[in-house]
């Protein structure tokens, strides 16, 4: 069960061109194209004729062709043209869905209730002077997309899953705050005095300890965001300014896990960073390198969810950790049943 | 649900030897081979003692014996041998099926009522003097057969799927004329005066416009033959003699989709012209040119077959070019029910 | 349904080191690995946190840590270390399965009843000075764990599937002596001045005739040995001693086929000879050259396995040779419902 009222990526924008791409999304084919002006367009991808997938067509004057028997329906899912017949069944459509694109992300609303673009949650440091992006990249995996907010609300995994680049053992000796609204978990972590990771400690120049941080902001039903870094020490730690001290690590890493079907989701993640914008190494390491280091993920994700699948029934242990990612949960239970009315 | 009491393509001549076959026909595992007169035999593909496929054993004197422990059978499906053991139980045995070989076709039947070697369909133009048939073709493609029947007799995807070959866009201009009798639907349109399909024009020599024929005939439950071709401008029509024609591109292509299991079948296929039989370049281009414009096909009947298993209750659009397609589905819906009882 | 209370082989030593090895077993995932002082250790592959498979983990101290959050377990299956928290809940633990290490193989208990390895199956010919065991191999194969043992106890169908090796035409001609108590199952046939098998006639230098034996002992549930060979005319038979024949073949096949889940199955297997000790073409043909002789059978096992699945209802024919089969089924199915209870 999915929320289907609420904003997912749906693609990167270099993705959506006037040749359509097919993708499913919370379980139904959708594909995206650009219309004659440059719109973004998501159409429910079958004809309402032969249900052949519309992504297997052609745009036609910023309208989609069906590669079949050429139907051909414009934005709003209307069918424009039956070839050689001059009536067109009022019924003759496919369904649209509202698109908006934002923070350099496609957004495609799935659900029945009226879509507010507006309610497209900030990834302002995508788009941000300050600000220096990674080319973003997807990864489509097999596993169900709350297995990555888990992953991501949990930092601890890092020592374990990541110990040669962002991993530092220190960080399961430090509790977070964890608090919470309606809408988002927030779950925050400094580590003053402390070795960095080792990945922090080469892109920052740090020979010894730092103060380090690690946050991360759920944004229910499906936008996480890392906030981490490090400082001098003596620089870090709540009502600090960290942008005062010498030497500085600041990153945001965005994590977009949009659901494809059960069991399957695109990964759709972003980096940024606030320093040393111009340096071709750092580049280099928050961008193909991060990609690195998050594919170490994957391998993890996609084999627990077979687990998951497999052994459904066992009942697990949860320990002072898994209090962010059970609040998450909480929150999306509480959205499905909201949307079932 | 097949309809079992009729004649299916098994196979090509050529693919039937002294070395067994397998190929699941209906639903059923078939071996196919050839007995010591050269006879074609096609046997329930699984010995009566392990289940073993008997196409994994081989040709002994004839009879087809298993691979496992040697049980042998004659061509009516009885044991004749077992290892180590005089006495044959009655019921050692496994199901033999009527096969005939006619019009260049090895043809079973599967059902269980009489099987009448006189009701196989007469493709008389693979076996014709005027007619020169090309290399017989065959895919296994992962779609319902009937699927291709609908394919098959909607001529308008040929703009769509086919447009560099044997489409050109006035087909769909014209309404076709279509009748029925019992077992067979027959459509037919005349497009005069129009510019014949590139790959028409380019083996007919025409330069300008011509008058083009596309029909076809559906011969339930698994037979559709095309007749496509074109004059010069006043030579077609109702009731015209073709031959007269200066020019003249005249074709059969022959379909025979054999049902597999559901969702899978056996396009056989074949083609046969009426015009210059000793041109090499018109050799190719209607021999393996014609299988490469059956291959556009393929992709679109898969993708199509996987979005109505995925999404099988949706409703669809039905447009007058579908009335032939239909009436095809309601003849074999009831086969499908006469068989039933 | 799988007999749990009863000694399995899981691996062979080599396989079992100080990296972890996944297997699945009897429907349930395990791991295995070597502690500390070089005991074979299996667990129940699974994190009681996030379901990860220990085997994507490391061993640290003897002890497996999970490759997520880091949790550790030792070698009852207690959890040792949750990273982060010092308070250990009770039920933080994975099942610990009793293992024995034994005539060179690492058995497995997966039952709840006690296990005792006073009851492993003595196979010890692998470990007996007069007998030179092969490297052993094992095979992950697609077919049910019971058509292994349908296929060693039915010797008839070393004629048709092993002719060019170890098969022989006349093995069909003597009807086998079968006994059986309430755990085993003997099936044993002399061959007096008989052809042998290709392999046996090269291996033993015999240039006519010999007195050839074929024999099987199954050892419920999933031990089966083939006892095999052939000497001089006249030193074979009830009563004789083989030794005393100047050419002979001895040897033993060990079939473990260890059940892995409903349908597949580790096929383990070990050869021994007691004859040609030092000759190392003997050496190659009863190590490899018996790989492939059994790599012959791996193809009509999953076969069958297929048929057996697509088609289950289908009756099928015994014979005399099927007898020895079905007491171990039977033998089997007795098993299963004592531990049903």
């Amino acid at each position: 069960m999915f929320v289907k009222n609420a904003w997912y990526v749906a693609a990167w924008p270099r993705e959506v061109t006037d040749k359509p791409l097919a993708r499913v999304i919370c379980g139904e084919p959708v594909v995206l194209y650009r219309d004659g002006a440059g719109a973004a367009v998501a159409l429910r991808d079958m004809c309402c004729h032969r249900a052949l997938p519309l992504s297997l067509g052609k745009i036609v004057g910023g309208n989609i062709q069906c590669g079949y028997h050429g139907y051909t329906y414009d934005g709003t899912g209307a069918c424009v043209d039956i070839p050689g017949q001059s009536h067109i069944p009022e019924h003759a459509r496919t369904r649209s869905y509202p698109v908006a694109e934002k923070f350099h992300c496609v957004w495609i609303w799935m659900g029945d209730a009226p879509a507010n673009p507006a309610e497209i949650p900030a990834l302002w440091w995508l788009d941000h002077a300050e600000w220096k992006p990674s080319t973003p990249d997807m990864a489509h995996l097999k596993c169900d997309y709350r297995l990555i907010m888990d992953n991501v609300l949990d930092a601890t995994h890092l020592t374990y899953v990541h110990p040669t680049t962002i991993g530092a053992s220190s960080i399961v000796a430090f509790e977070p705050e964890i608090t919470h609204d309606e809408r988002v978990v927030r779950i925050s972590r400094w580590m003053l005095d402390r070795p960095p990771p080792p990945a922090y400690a080469k892109a920052g120049d740090f020979d010894g300890n730092a103060d380090r941080w690690a946050a991360v902001e759920y944004w229910a039903p499906a936008v996480c965001v890392n906030f981490a870094g490090c400082v001098d020490v003596g620089h870090g730690g709540p009502g600090k300014d960290i942008r005062q001290s010498p030497r500085r690590v600041e990153l945001v890493s965005i994590n977009l896990p949009t659901p494809a079907e059960e069991g399957a989701c695109h990964y759709f993640f972003a980096f940024a960073r606030a320093f040393k914008h111009d340096d071709p190494e750092i580049d280099h390491f928050f961008g193909p390198g991060m990609v690195k280091v998050f594919e170490e993920d994957f391998g993890i994700l996609e084999a627990q969810q077979r687990m998951l699948e497999k052994y459904p029934a066992e009942k697990r242990v949860s320990t002072i950790y898994d209090r962010g990612p059970a609040m998450a949960r909480r929150m999306l239970e509480r959205m499905v049943e909201a949307e079932r009315g």
